[in-house]
């Protein structure tokens, strides 16, 4: 029963309800924010009202609900990403200003990259406000990048478990293509959700050599230059990597790893 | 009781968890974090192993805690500040581009100035991957600008409850700020944070004519030229506030208001 939920049941719905937006989808009326979760409206209605009191959600006009800025800043003060973006960033705004591109740092999340930094080539429309996309790890140069670099047990799993929704690639093909870039220490994939770009990334390691991100370009064909692109990336790569092991020595941050 | 606590305090635990992490402080150990959110370390425990559970919270070796990655994703992917910061981000781009200075973005929440985006200076060592921090509106410039451009109650509110920590400035003081933010069109303040530096801030308006953003730039007082920053900082707060119009009439956010 809604009203007398057990804690484990309560978390789940609360869970529900900060996950029920769609990706860029800013707002959602009260009557679809519970259908999306799945609860009652009534149940919605409460948890919605006790989350709006600690600024977790904002209610609006005519029911409509929002997350809420005091959750916005309680995650990015405290970023889980903050460490690893704070290194990359002086590299990323270099690669942006030396090579006029569009920059992007992923994380492995699972079977997918997860874009945590983005910088845009300068006089593009795309901004970098648009952050925490993420793309299935085969059809992304990041993901190719990042899966390349993850010990072999982890490759396994995901290579047993992986089929293409489009039925395109079989798993040999994506084999192949994490052993061409363990081997040239780059990926390069034609675009998938913009056909006329290319992606190129290169691994980020750690201290452990662990590969703990992927740094990429977009370009267009016409500027798909790998023998300028990929070494400047792998400069960048280089440098962002030296960054991290400081501020670990330093500890600059209480964490007891880097992201 | 933890264990059959009712709707309200297992929302109000889970807020607490969340809002446990000081900020700046990516990895606090479980007891600490359970005396943060001053629950039973037991309670902690289970909450703690239930948010990891979802990828709200991160587990780490020897019982550290850390915000999840799914977590940092859900709340940007749909992010509060992501129309004010889409809008924002190219003429932020420009400003820092022509005039060479950290420029930043802010927002009033409550009584304080909450800084939403922050672009640093070529060549500066500080970046902008740390955004999410706020400052008391009357010693920061985003501040009196943003109050300055509210309504006659909600002034009057924060001027009746203004106490100044420092005891150096009485209301009176911050409502002439105010006053003359407003006659001005803009505010500059001496560093608190950094005393060899200014913060430069004027309004930015929707269609309505409500302020709803600051635009800043922080300066060493050598180059704080107000005759060309402040018309410089005018023209980018105008292109943002007709974006914003932009952005409304063309639904691009399935959004009913920005911000």
């Amino acid at each position: 029963m809604a009203n007398s939920g057990s804690g484990d049941s309560v978390v789940d719905r609360v869970v529900r309800v900060i996950a029920a937006f769609p990706e860029g989808v800013l707002v959602l009326p009260l009557s679809e924010l519970a259908a999306r979760a799945q609860l009652p409206l009534t149940t919605a209605h409460r948890l919605v009202r006790q989350l709006a009191g600690h600024g977790l959600l904002e209610l609006g006009a005519g029911g409509s609900v929002r997350l809420g800025l005091r959750l916005w800043e309680l995650v990015n003060r405290n970023s889980p990403t903050l460490a690893l973006r704070e290194a990359a960033m002086p590299f990323m705004e270099d690669i942006q200003q030396v090579l006029n591109q569009n920059v992007n740092l992923a994380v492995l999340d699972g079977w997918d990259a997860l874009f945590i930094e983005r910088l845009s080539r300068r006089g593009s429309v795309a901004n970098r406000a648009q952050i925490a996309g993420r793309m299935p790890v085969h059809v992304s140069s990041a993901g190719v990048a990042l899966m390349a670099g993850q010990p072999p047990e982890v490759q396994a799993e995901y290579l047993r478990q992986f089929t293409d929704p489009a039925g395109k690639l079989r798993a040999a093909d994506v084999r192949a293509l994490l052993q061409e870039s363990a081997d040239q220490g780059f990926t390069a994939l034609a675009g998938v959700v913009d056909p006329d770009t290319w992606g190129i990334a290169v691994p980020v390691r750690d201290a452990r050599n662990r590969t703990v991100a992927a740094l990429g370009v977009v370009v267009p064909p016409i500027e798909m230059r790998l023998q300028a692109l990929v070494p400047a990336l792998q400069t960048a790569a280089r440098g962002i990597g030296r960054q991290l092991r400081r501020e670990k020595s330093t500890g600059s941050f209480r964490s007891a790893e880097s992201v």
